[in-house]
């Protein structure tokens, strides 16, 4: 199976690329590392890729930054971060991917924890993450051909530790659950589904 | 209560207004029509808004449009107009006006069923409705002095005929359940839920 992988350099990223190298051949893509370069916040720029990439069999994407930052000092240019980042980002990816990706293919996404378990000073990634799982839900019933799309939600990671302070009560989840997650979204069947890790 | 609600001249704000104007002071406003003139795409036209009104104890949004369109035929620029509508509009009238609202006042935003229920033609929204939901659960948690935030989903309602053809098999809902779930937004204690009118 060809699988893109985007944010293959990322905490979560490297781990899914590994996972599948073996058995796949794997295309990585990232803004600042990986078989090609992708600035994700570009339309233009994934447009491009695909056109260079050609066709392909699943696509993964681990990227997705947001802007972290208490309720009182948001506004709608920090709010932006997330929304260009994480949520058109991906979104975008899908929308230019589905004129390129093969019959029965698959498009596998991030969410997060903190859509549906919020901690201070995430509403930006909290509202990105609610979008990319409407979407997906959406998506699902109108892809043709056979394509799927899923979303993977995974907690706090235990390689993330730099994240802790922002999740008290929050326990870590392991690496390798949040990459079978992914796994199970490629190599299964389902459409539609948001797999959770917590 | 002063309450000012937002979208006043749709479908659902005006039974909203005509619902609470005999026991609480009401302020209007809308792009088109209202005691206030709101463009609530550009966070200008809602801070220069907030500033005029000055403190308030509650806000209903009903208003928020997006965009319709096979998912095939979506792409960055016509996703955009339900971010910048009914996402940003409305969460922008948040970032902004939680620095007039008085103590223990509230944000009623809405979302609708297309998030966990979707139909063909409606991804935008879908997606626009989930950054709804999770802004609502994040936002719940900061806002400070009393202030809550809650969200209406309702469905198809029994008074926009021009949606039925989108809605198959959906059972329109009554414009009267529709008020009353943002009057218990409003006049209840809730903070952080979605009230689904289904």
């Amino acid at each position: 199976m060809k699988i893109i992988i985007i944010g293959a350099s990322g905490t979560i990223g490297k781990h899914v690329a590994l996972a599948l190298k073996h058995s796949h051949e794997i295309l990585t893509a990232g803004s600042k590392s990986g078989d090609y370069r992708l600035d994700v916040r570009k339309p233009g720029s994934i447009k491009s890729f695909f056109e260079n990439i050609g066709s392909f069999d699943a696509l993964i994407s681990t990227t997705g930054s947001g802007h972290f930052g208490p309720l009182s000092t948001l506004n709608d240019a920090n709010f932006r971060i997330g929304i260009d980042n994480k949520m058109m980002g991906q979104i975008n990816l899908v929308l230019e991917g589905q004129h390129f990706i093969n019959p029965n293919g698959s498009f596998t996404l991030s969410s997060g924890v903190v859509f549906d378990d919020p901690v201070l000073q995430a509403a930006n990634l909290s509202a990105v993450n609610g979008a990319i799982e409407g979407f997906i839900a959406a998506a699902a019933i109108e892809l043709a051909n056979g394509v799927r799309i899923n979303g993977v939600s995974p907690g706090v990671v235990e390689d993330a530790g730099h994240f802790f302070p922002f999740f008290p009560g929050h326990i870590p989840v392991k690496m390798e659950s949040v990459v079978q997650a992914y796994i199970k979204c490629v190599l299964g069947a389902a459409t539609g589904k948001i797999v959770k890790v917590r």
